[in-house]
This record gives C-alpha cells, structure tokens and sequence, in this order.
C-alpha cells in the first residue's frame, strides 16, 4: 500500500463497497505478506456476513477506490465515539491495500488524505490506525502524511 | 491504571455504565497525566451525548468496575467489523482508568482479563488496544497479560 510517491493521480475516485465487490476486497486483503497467511476462499460466507453487518452500521463504511471502472484499493473506516476528548469521534483506518497492478502511483496516497478529508468533514477530533511493526516502509508513509508514531499498538490473539 | 500486582481482587464487579455514572467516569479520565490535558467539565451535554451514542449502540460497552457499591474502574469495548481473517469481530479497548484511591490493587488486571473473557465468549478473535508510548508501565502490564506489542499506533488530530 505505502508508496514513496508524493504526487498523486487525480483520476481516483471513492465509493461505499458493494456485495459484489466483497470477493476482489478479500483478493486484495490476502494478497499481502502478512495478509496471505489468514484469508481463505473470497467466496467463503463468512466475508458476506461481516460486508452485511459493516453496510448496515451507520458508523462503519467499507470504501473502495476506483481507477478507470477498476477497483484499485481499499479501507475501512469506522467512526468510533467516546467519552474522551469532551465525548469526540474519532475515525479508525483498518484493513488499508491498493491492488498490486497499480502499487506506487500514489493511490495510497490519495486514499489516505481522502479519508483524512472525510474524517474532517464529519467532524471527527482524530484519525487513528495502527501498523505492524514490520511494515516500516508504512510507518514513513503515514509519517509523511502528519501522522505522529505516538503509541504502541498490541493485539491479543484468541483464535 | 497498570499495577504490578499479579494477583487480582475477588470483589470487583462489572456492569454496563448507566447514564448517572458519566459524571465519575469523566473524572477518572481527566485523573491522569495526558488525560488531564484534554478533558472538560463533567457535566458538560457532550459527554452525555457520546454516552447515549454508545448506549445505543449493540457493538459498543461502556464498562464501569465495582468494588463495595463504589464506581473503581472504567473501560470502553467496541466489537469492531471486517472482513480481514475470515471476517472476524475484534474487540477493541479503550479509555482504561482505575480510580485514584484504588490503584495497586490488582484491579487493572481484573478489568482486562474480565474483558478477554468477554471478548473471547462473544468469539470474537482479537481483542486490540493502543497505549501512548509515554506509559511503560502499562506496556509491560499489557505483556504480562499475553498482548503482544506487535504495531505502531499512529494518531492525526484533526481539533
């Protein structure tokens, strides 16, 4: 996803996924160092059910980008509230890939600050999201966008 | 929050947090050293709204711990969507406090493995949370309860 692309392509365009994107969202989801290692078949039922549950929640949108009637990338973003901050909603990034055909042309890029965009729009007091620590290559990248490296990220994993 | 205390108190008590219970809620989040910085008065509407938001939502807990009918303890649990591992819910950790006056007392550690068995009954397969880098003291709490530090937990505040 990251890229060491500062411009980026103005040809990007952003939508809500649909049911019939799902299986080219898992392609991009496993087609990844670490993502390779936990994804199964795109067709699995299981995927359909989470796209059911996260296109029914007014908080969480699963975002595809476009590129020439392509889907080029994708993320999640989930608006979280809280108390914290004066009871703030924050905007969470997960589950960041762009396609491997069209990796650093900035697209990552574009995303991002689309996101970022979307989260100011909204309102939101913060965008957070975490990366493992093996992709130092993403960490320069959000750096790059104004991100501060301010926390440690840990996962307890159950199954 | 962190103690070094391994074993954990028998008495402590969890529930849903009530509306009412907003008030001390806001003061355990403000009864810290980054927390203090950033909160306001705790009977200010906005806190109230961010309760009801949560109250209302099926994916989202506000905890309080009890020990003797007295509010010790509050934590935040969102049982986040994807599609990543098979479309696996995750549950997220946020705003960890333990009162002041009942620190040391191994109720940190009640709270958190209250919340992985929680987490892990729902199915869920990850329980994630994110600590700023200044509390080492939580990181190793953290390590001792099995999480691994395996991110970097990126913030861009936006207000």
């Amino acid at each position: 996803m990251p890229d060491d692309v500062t411009s980026m392509p103005d040809d990007v365009t952003f939508r809500l996924a649909r049911r019939d994107d799902v299986p080219a969202i898992v392609e991009m989801l496993a087609d990844d160092p670490l993502g390779a290692r936990r994804e199964g078949d795109p067709g699995d039922p299981r995927y359909l059910a989470a796209f059911e549950r996260i296109d029914a929640d007014p908080y969480d949108e699963l975002i595809v980008a476009e590129r020439g009637g392509k889907v080029v990338g994708t993320m999640q973003l989930t608006y979280l509230a809280g108390l914290s901050r004066l009871g703030a909603e924050r905007c969470q990034i997960e589950a960041v890939r762009v396609h491997a055909s069209t990796r650093g042309q900035g697209i990552g890029r574009r995303m991002i600050t689309w996101a970022v965009d979307r989260a100011r729009e909204r309102g939101c007091a913060m965008v957070q999201l975490t990366s493992d620590k093996s992709r130092t290559d993403a960490h320069r990248f959000y750096g790059s966008l104004g991100f501060a490296g301010s926390h440690e990220g840990f996962k307890l994993t159950l199954s």
